[in-house]
């Protein structure tokens, strides 16, 4: 939270209005949620403004057309949060949006483990909340998000009455938009990793210490999909962070588990998951692509192989050198996979197009002499839903091959 | 089957060799498995081979690429069968394809139910397969695979010893190939229609009546998707054919299930599926535009809503009304769908890329005043491989949304 955090109450009749520029407003009537900045009639005024402030948005022409958070600073000026010009922002509004995104994971899930709010999709533009049981996980990665944070952990607060609530407020989008990165407990307490349950499979997140949220439920449908070939099979997990697909793998049967990851204190997340259901897996403390061509040239294969990278693509001018690390990692891997066995790729790259990421895989495989057919093209799982506007923000692109 | 079905056994040294032109090697080396009439050089003599022979695919070096079949009169001229020339296709070979596929399918379910051969994507170009139990539903779409047809018969035999074999060579694809349209019986008796299972509920499938095989397998884990969210709310199943959404629906536990669609035959199908079950169903025959038009002005509102029509765009002129068709589709039900409910709608027209799809759909939510949000982007089930260089080749695309 910020200095803001003690605001006036919005008001549709003192709101400041901001207007567009005449033709800009036609995307937004048609369902898009943003208005650019070039859209917009910038004036001394409206640059000085506060970053994260309430406007109501205005046409050339003076007609009212919503009301939205704005930040003079960042390229995407204004983030629409209602239609209706008339809307007050306040503690029922959001009270509104977190009710509707809950009853609608209450109908999707059984357990309470699951990404409660996802941005756009879910009428709150920004802001991410991961739930944990009784612990959540949240980022708010645009100044209109900031600034409301602290009636967003009230309203948590009434609804959810969680036992802490981790601000995970490290994701380097939040430059953009001229926010300071901070990674802090905003409310209780926590005495170290939570537990988790994915898929009837116990898993363990650091809140504290781990990577964005903790936990990666996005890929909970694939990591579904992919257990179910698992049986009788030996696996192996490049990128496995805290044990996702290895240890779902071992549950389902796989005759041997290997997790491979850079770091110490995932691995141990992944063994203690495993311990916790009462399995076991193999893990190898190593850089990826060196484990993996290791592994290659001792000869040893796998019946189901998969890579789950963090993003290649940080930005767009990484774009060219991120596909030729998807198609190389394709590449060490299908070399991996034994006749007739399955390998599971995925990028996490927003700036990735999903056809690109399938044609260079479709390389990497030609590259390692493989081929194969595609089974399942998936994004994330329903909780993670897609603005149907900004189909761009599906950023999770997962494919899984049958190779011959 | 046709009247070249006694067929001089293919050897590889003397079957005849097909030239590509300078530089047309490229793609078909990176992995893909066509070649094109512009690519080849076409002779007088290659003109006047028998449509679906089989022929050594050699590049203007002279080089051997790989065994193919050829059909003269199509754009798609060589569809690759094997990127080893020596290979002898025979009936070894198609056993070996028909094996793997089989391996496959027996790893995704455990029941004998789905499709188990899918065109290039399992190494038999223009070959489906759809099982149902003991009785198969066979389409050849190509020329080659048309002449390959005994042999692939007897090898079902010999692997599956089926009760009956259905052709359902009523594809108008055949007509590219200058194949003629039948739908017959090729091997055994059934007397009638056939029953089935998927995701644990039954239904009936008519193979000799039916909509090319008989059933859509390729929306099995969308089914599954959308009875998720069904239990206690009321559903409506537009375009059900044999009531694959709307059964599952009401096992799921819907609390009404409407199922609409033109054909009686294909009502008594849903019908009579729903009484296997255990469960009842409405029905309504009526066209689906006016049906959802007469519920609308009936004030009439769903829980879930279900489009699953046959597809709008036949062809590549198609493609700006069959778009117009979609949007309409979406408005229409979209405003059938209760606040906080479902909306799925699909698409399984070859020409429609899936981002059009999705536009037009976000287009027809505009109109029809409602905003929400993407749950499930997915294509066909995974026994509907999808080959690595025909991503084009995923025709079906379904989009399950949930409204404001």
């Amino acid at each position: 939270m910020t200095d803001q955090a003690i605001l006036p109450p919005d008001s549709p009749a003192t709101r400041p209005t901001l207007t567009l520029g005449k033709g800009h407003s036609r995307r937004l009537r048609a369902g898009h949620p943003w208005v650019f900045s070039n859209e917009i009639e910038m004036t001394v005024e409206t640059r000085q403004w506060s970053p994260g402030g309430l406007v109501t948005l205005v046409d050339a022409g003076g007609e009212r057309l919503g009301v939205a958070t704005f930040n003079p600073h960042s390229l995407i000026s204004a983030r629409l949060l209602s239609r209706d010009p008339a809307t007050v922002i306040d503690r029922a509004f959001l009270a509104g949006k977190l009710k509707a995104a809950l009853a609608l994971r209450d109908t999707l899930f059984d357990r309470p483990f699951y990404r409660l709010v996802h941005s756009e999709a879910d009428g709150l533009p920004g802001l991410v909340i991961d739930r944990f049981g009784d612990v959540l996980a949240v980022q708010a990665n645009t100044a209109g998000m900031d600034r409301l944070l602290p009636d967003l952990l009230a309203v948590l607060d009434d609804l959810l009455a969680p036992r802490a609530v981790m601000l995970a407020n490290d994701s380097p989008v939040r430059g953009h938009e001229g926010l300071a990165l901070e990674h802090r407990l905003a409310a209780g307490a926590i005495d170290g990793p939570v537990e988790l349950e994915e898929n009837g499979v116990r898993f363990i997140a650091d809140l504290q210490e781990g990577q964005k949220t903790g936990w990666f439920y996005d890929q909970r449908d694939n990591r579904a999909a992919v257990a179910r070939l698992c049986r009788g099979r030996r696996m192996l997990d490049v990128y496995t962070y805290a044990g996702g697909f290895a240890v779902q793998a071992a549950m389902a049967g796989a005759s041997e588990v290997i997790a491979v990851d850079r770091s110490e204190a995932s691995l141990a997340l992944a063994s203690g998951a495993a311990a916790l259901n009462g399995v076991t897996i193999g893990t190898a403390r190593a850089e990826s692509f060196a484990e993996m061509e290791r592994l290659a040239a001792a000869e040893e294969k796998f019946g189901v192989v998969v890579v789950d990278p963090p993003a290649f693509v940080k930005s767009r001018k990484d774009l060219a050198a991120g596909a030729k690390g998807y198609r190389k990692m394709t590449r060490l891997a299908a070399a991996l996979v034994e006749p007739g066995g399955f390998l599971f790729c995925a990028s996490c790259s927003h700036h990735m197009p999903v056809e690109d990421f399938a044609t260079e895989t479709a390389r990497g495989l030609a590259q390692a002499g493989r081929t194969g057919r595609i089974l399942r093209s998936a994004g994330a799982a329903a909780d993670h839903p897609v603005h149907p506007w900004l189909p761009e923000s599906a950023y999770l692109k997962a494919l899984l091959y049958q190779l011959d």
